[in-house]
């Protein structure tokens, strides 16, 4: 049975269900990151209040901390973060990535340094196959690798390719292991060809012929124009089998995510939410709102007028302001909440949307106050 | 009607209810601190969770940040940070004593340079009152004048006379201002005399004249030893009336409280069980624990077995572990919960034993495990 059914379509947008053995996804979804086993701030029973439906953790960074060890030994991730919803696990091969200079790519996989204390790693396709066996990933990535913007053809070509013969060894890898845990294990995966569309082609075109039920988009949000973007994902959604599951990795910023569903993503990850929370920026349907603005040590209003989350219940933008001037820990956190809040919302609204057949219309009328800066 | 009253004595500790608009509160009990109007870490509805009775707040820094204007604009401190319990406000005697060569005190009041950005400000009782007002303390505490340890006899004498002539000038003011947000206000007056036993005795003896409802003990926890403090608790409680409560300022450790309630003290305040909660201290009733010892990386058990707070319910320590390892903001949250759940359980279970007469046996029970670290 696939793991990815569409409820209904509007236009190329698509309201669906993601399962897994912790539980069913309605999508558009949005992912959290909780890149140490911890989304930043926030217990895992707050996460689920605020609505969250599937979390992001990151293979990289728990091969490092806590490591393998600990993780099996605590009966997986779902376990040791006490959240029990589903769990999309990344390879952490954007993280490697990012170690510009710690790394080095050959075919057997990456050899990297450890940011935290040098020591010297190696992760090949397989062996990210049980690291998250390890960690007990419902869905877990596979290794592969990718490229910068701006990036030369032979590059991009080259890394593509690695990406592809990484899949098919990580795949041989994960059909010769069993789950550590008792529960089914889903491989999606990934689309490269960073953007050069002859290769997104190719590499669209070969993973379509395996028919998976869940793919995902990867090798955006590098830098690249909002024009690249959009074109990376046209070209590997034409080429991907229709009633599969699309996750666009990395994206972004609440209007980006209503831009991607209108072509037909379903699922998404992105720091911004946190990580933008904790500098302070907030997120509302008038557009981004930086609260550290000496404006705002006044201002009584809640960040969110009609906003039901915990920050703006309770708390105006006076005190969040204070909270954050006083350097307060409790200010990353309410931020947090309510961007996190703001975008599962707007995740449930697009649904709805989809189901009653009007999301183009929706989406084109709040679209451009999303952008703002207020 | 008095503010406070003493339900039952076992000893010389006592089961009371100190009253005021906002609520009733059990005594013993300990007040939380939430110096910039924010217990750290925690949001207002959580203490009420944990079960904090009444917070504790600081006009000095309130008066720097977010400043008198804002809070009267808030309608007062309970609804900017939204925390609708009782509320007792520390003057800020104690953090511009600890402005070292930032301050100069005179019998005017003390001037001081803001350790925020080295302005220059002057409190008077006066003006300590009226700042009180506008952040709407059901408690105010007067600007007292306290010396270091240790000290010499006529600095600490000065200091005690000084402390006696503000609290007349402050509570003169007192009479001659309203409540800015309707419910009435209480002023406990506070006794000085260091660690001089005549001193403190003066002291006490002529505040004891005024026949308050409620006293606090102040100038401890200073650098002095454990006997030291003790003596001046014990000539302060001495001369003070029996049935007014007895609030001792910035104390303490686990077994601190419950010496200090073997005395007759109902009323405590202190940091330490949120500031070595930031720093990895967990309390248990086996004594304090160091979760960053690499011995808890891989130990499943909760902090503390049979705990029902968030932390031991919801977490291992080798998750708390790896929290504190990987500086994770939720570490410092959740070891918070911990360590105030542990303190409001601790009054609880005093408050118990002393309606039970068997406080003092209870006490010595437990007591030299609560000082251990383990």
């Amino acid at each position: 049975m696939s793991c990815f059914k569409i409820e209904k379509s509007s236009g190329a947008s698509r309201a669906g269900w993601l399962r897994c053995e912790h539980g069913e996804i309605p999508t558009p979804t949005f992912m959290p990151v909780g890149t140490l086993g911890a989304v930043k701030t926030l217990e895992s029973r707050e996460l689920e209040q605020l609505g969250a439906k599937i979390i992001l953790s990151n293979a990289y960074h728990l091969y490092l901390r806590p490591g393998v060890e600990i993780l099996k030994q605590s009966g997986g991730l779902h376990c040791f973060m006490n959240w029990h919803g589903p769990i999309l696990v990344d390879s952490g091969g954007f993280q490697v990535f990012s170690l510009n200079g710690l790394r080095k790519v050959t075919d057997e996989g990456v050899q990297f340094q450890s940011h935290i204390d040098g020591s010297f790693h190696l992760f090949t396709p397989e062996k990210v196959v049980n690291i998250q066996r390890a960690i007990g990933a419902d869905f877990m990535m596979p290794l592969d690798d990718l490229v910068g913007y701006p990036v030369d053809e032979n590059a991009a070509d080259k890394a593509a390719q690695r990406t592809w013969n990484w899949l098919l060894r990580g795949m041989e890898e994960f059909e010769k292991t069993e789950p550590l845990y008792g529960y089914r294990q889903i491989l999606p995966p990934i689309v490269q060809g960073s953007f050069i569309p002859h290769l997104r082609r190719r590499e669209a075109e070969r993973l379509a012929n395996l028919e998976a039920p869940f793919y995902a988009i990867g090798g955006l949000a590098v830098g690249e124009e909002p024009e690249q973007t959009k074109e990376a994902i046209e070209i590997s959604l034409e080429y991907l089998p229709l009633e599969s599951a699309k996750y666009c990795m990395g994206i972004g910023l609440p209007h980006d995510l209503l831009d991607a569903i209108s072509l037909g993503i379903d699922l998404f990850d992105c720091v911004i939410p946190t990580r933008n929370g904790r500098n302070a920026t907030l997120f509302t349907l008038k557009g981004r709102m930086n609260l550290r603005n000496a404006k705002y040590a006044t201002d009584q209003l809640p960040v969110e007028e009609n906003c039901q989350c915990p920050l703006c219940m309770n708390y105006s933008r006076a005190y969040l302001h204070h909270l954050f001037n006083a350097k307060e820990i409790l200010g990353l956190k309410l931020a947090s909440v309510h961007n996190l809040y703001f975008y599962f919302q707007l995740m449930k609204s697009a649904r709805e949307h989809i189901l009653e057949q009007d999301y183009t219309n929706w989406a084109r009328l709040i679209r451009d106050d999303l952008a703002n800066k207020i």
